[in-house]
């Protein structure tokens, strides 16, 4: 049985409680989405967590944070601190995309220091072992891709990103395309170039009744994966791209009658004008399943800043439909992030999501901010500082430049705007 | 004679040419639209500077950056810091907000450190005065006011920041609204503190008649404030706030009546789907004025970020109308800003108004993104540096965290996506 099945039973769920009650909704709300598809609650029973969150349409926008070693950066306490400060800030999901070190082992210690759902990428455990023991990525075999799918759901993984979309049609696409960025999705590029290699279709692809048992025997949740997603303005929204989408929509299906809880990944860089149309036919194409976007970002020009670029496109994708936003730290596109970039990430990933739950009415985020405002009008800093998403640094930057008078701030000192209207409004 | 007198007889003055140059327009569309009012090219003659910029419909979105003294920290040499490296990341717009030390010779050295036009607040002058000298800013005298918007316009300014719209009608407003932050405009704390303490009328509504003979005679552009700009987003899109946008229009068609140019300031903290709304009242209210929008900010609840609340605002702000973005710096909310506030301020409202260009269609946006995409594609990460709106940040950044292979970067190192589709594309 899996939550899916479960659900379309009619049952409601200890994880379906909780998850509604963090929602502020009814139960029978994320059933219902739940049976069909529109929601998922991504949690491998094996994974004891207690933070379970819905991702889907009416529910409260959700972000999750990368972490993980590279090659270059195996530091294994640096990454359980990015992912002990991701779920601090308010992560509610991380991924480990470790490519360094001994995998399984700092898998597992990631998983141990977080209580929240976690979610991996097991194709780079499987181009990585590829490499190591076979000299290249193309010569990966089914059984590497398969057995690093069936290790990651013996740990527990609650949500894996498969890219089953990269398959010889959208390759075919992407070829007469000629696209400037080509493949940017690391793993989607595993795959299009093992099928260009191989001249064979993707195992994902070919054989993906065998990971939809495989998902129900360990009820994970699967994340299509957009190994199309577009690397640039230039390429976005274009024929590979939305082939890829198509075919995603098919495997929703696919899922869906396996009882398999399925959610679908989206871009990416995309300009501010193409966003609301991208949710909108993911919607339709995949019948409204759960969409988890990475960015967008509305730039390819601000390396350095891209938490940035990505909050904005984060916002109004979330606004459009989006249900879960991947955060993008500020070393997106230069290197493997810091702790300090993760926590950059984080508030701004977090700051979109939110903005778009204000948007669309969220009656716990609106009181979040009447909380704020309320303290503004008091001047009272102590409780600005504790309903700020980031206290501390609301603390730090006031401390730093502190004004003589400590019932203001130093930018406007006594010609405080909100004290002097207190003062006249009163009498 | 005004720019706006000589577009309306016709002329294509050597303002227009420069700004329809940078446009890459026609310049008959420049000089069009200043003669009808829904561009304005603020520059003020006595003024000499090089970067003439056009800002209204058709346009570019256009940036300023807020720097200047407070009480607490009059450290001018930093204030020259701030307003350099804001034009060096690309301001278009300096405006000097000093409110301590000596205010004229701050605001002379930083109009001689920038090439670029300057705006200021006399009201702060005068309400720093009156303070000083009578004891009070509602012991403000009219003569204050008005002497210090000559002083400003004889120092050169181009535009400045004129609450004309904070009358007793919008004050009246105001108090029957019970709002949660009343006012958080400084200038229009002065003046509702002023009518409420005086009851009297507004000097700059009262006697708007001589400002426009003042803006006429030197010809600066008037940038009509909005001190009933909401401070929370529960105060957003409320009555005081259109109240005083709609005595703002009526002031917009008296300018125009006497060939002064004139832009319209607007909000402040507005959740994000209030935002095109509130663009698209200001266009119809003020038949078209330029809007130059502070954020908005789409939360209020992340202070230390709200250079990332504001871009995402100001992208949806752009797009949706607005023409002039004021940048907001991690500081707001809490100090004075920092030089390192004033670059990640400037970096964040140009990629607001960098996406929104794009989103508009901007041909030299698409190439500045096409060039990094291109770029990215080579892996030179040379020309991926000068492609970037912070080519230092990109460079130290890549640098902090260098891959052993340096044709990548330390997030994917050999994994890298790019360099293998390309391998196995060519193939």
């Amino acid at each position: 049985m899996t939550l899916m099945s479960d659900a379309r039973r009619g049952a409601i769920t200890q994880d379906i409680k909780t998850a509604a009650k963090f929602e502020g909704c009814d139960p029978e709300f994320i059933r219902k989405g739940i049976a069909e598809g529109r929601i998922v609650i991504p949690h491998n029973p094996i994974h004891k967590f207690s933070k379970i969150f819905a991702i889907g349409e009416g529910t409260s926008v959700k972000i999750n944070a990368n972490i993980g070693t590279s090659k270059d950066f195996v530091n294994v306490d640096e990454e359980i601190q990015k992912a002990k400060l991701a779920e601090k800030y308010g992560a509610d999901a991380i991924m480990d995309l470790s490519t360094g070190g001994n995998l399984k082992e700092i898998r597992r210690k990631i998983m141990d220091s977080v209580d929240v759902m976690i979610g991996t990428v097991p194709i780079y455990q499987a181009g990585v072992e590829a490499i190591n023991k076979v000299g290249s990525v193309v010569e990966m075999t089914e059984d590497h891709l398969f057995n690093a799918i069936e290790s990651h759901a013996k740990d527990g993984v609650d949500f894996m990103t498969v890219h089953c979309g990269v398959n010889k049609e959208s390759v075919q696409r992407l070829k007469r395309q000629g696209r400037i960025t080509n493949v940017v999705s690391r793993g989607g590029s595993f795959l299009a170039a093992w099928i260009l290699h191989n001249n064979k279709e993707n195992p994902l692809y070919a054989q993906y009744d065998y990971l939809l048992e495989m998902a129900k025997k360990y009820d994970f949740t699967l994340s299509l994966g957009d190994g199309m997603r577009p690397g640039c303005i230039a390429d976005a929204t274009d024929r590979p791209q939305v082939q890829e989408l198509i075919i995603l929509g098919e495997l929703v299906d696919r899922a869906r009658a396996k009882d398999v809880q399925a959610m679908v990944e989206g871009p990416g860089h995309v300009p501010y004008n193409q966003i609301a149309a991208n949710m909108q036919i993911q919607k339709t194409l995949c019948r409204g399943a759960p969409f988890y976007v990475l960015g967008p970002l509305v730039t390819d020009i601000a390396p350095g800043y891209d938490h940035i670029t990505g909050a904005i496109g984060g916002t109004l994708a979330a606004v459009s439909g989006a249900d879960f936003l991947c955060y993008v730290t500020p070393a997106e596109h230069l290197s493997l992030p810091t702790i300090e970039d993760v926590r950059a990430g984080t508030i701004a990933s977090k700051i979109a999501a939110h903005a778009a739950d204000l948007a669309k009415g969220n009656k716990r985020a609106w009181e979040m901010d009447l909380k704020m405002a309320e303290a503004r009008r008091k001047l009272d800093w102590k409780a600005q500082a504790e309903c700020a998403l980031d206290p501390e640094m609301a603390k730090e930057r006031r401390k730093k430049r502190m004004s003589s008078d400590d019932d203001v701030c130093s930018m406007c000192g006594p010609l405080c705007a909100i004290k002097l209207v207190n003062e006249y409004l009163k009498k």
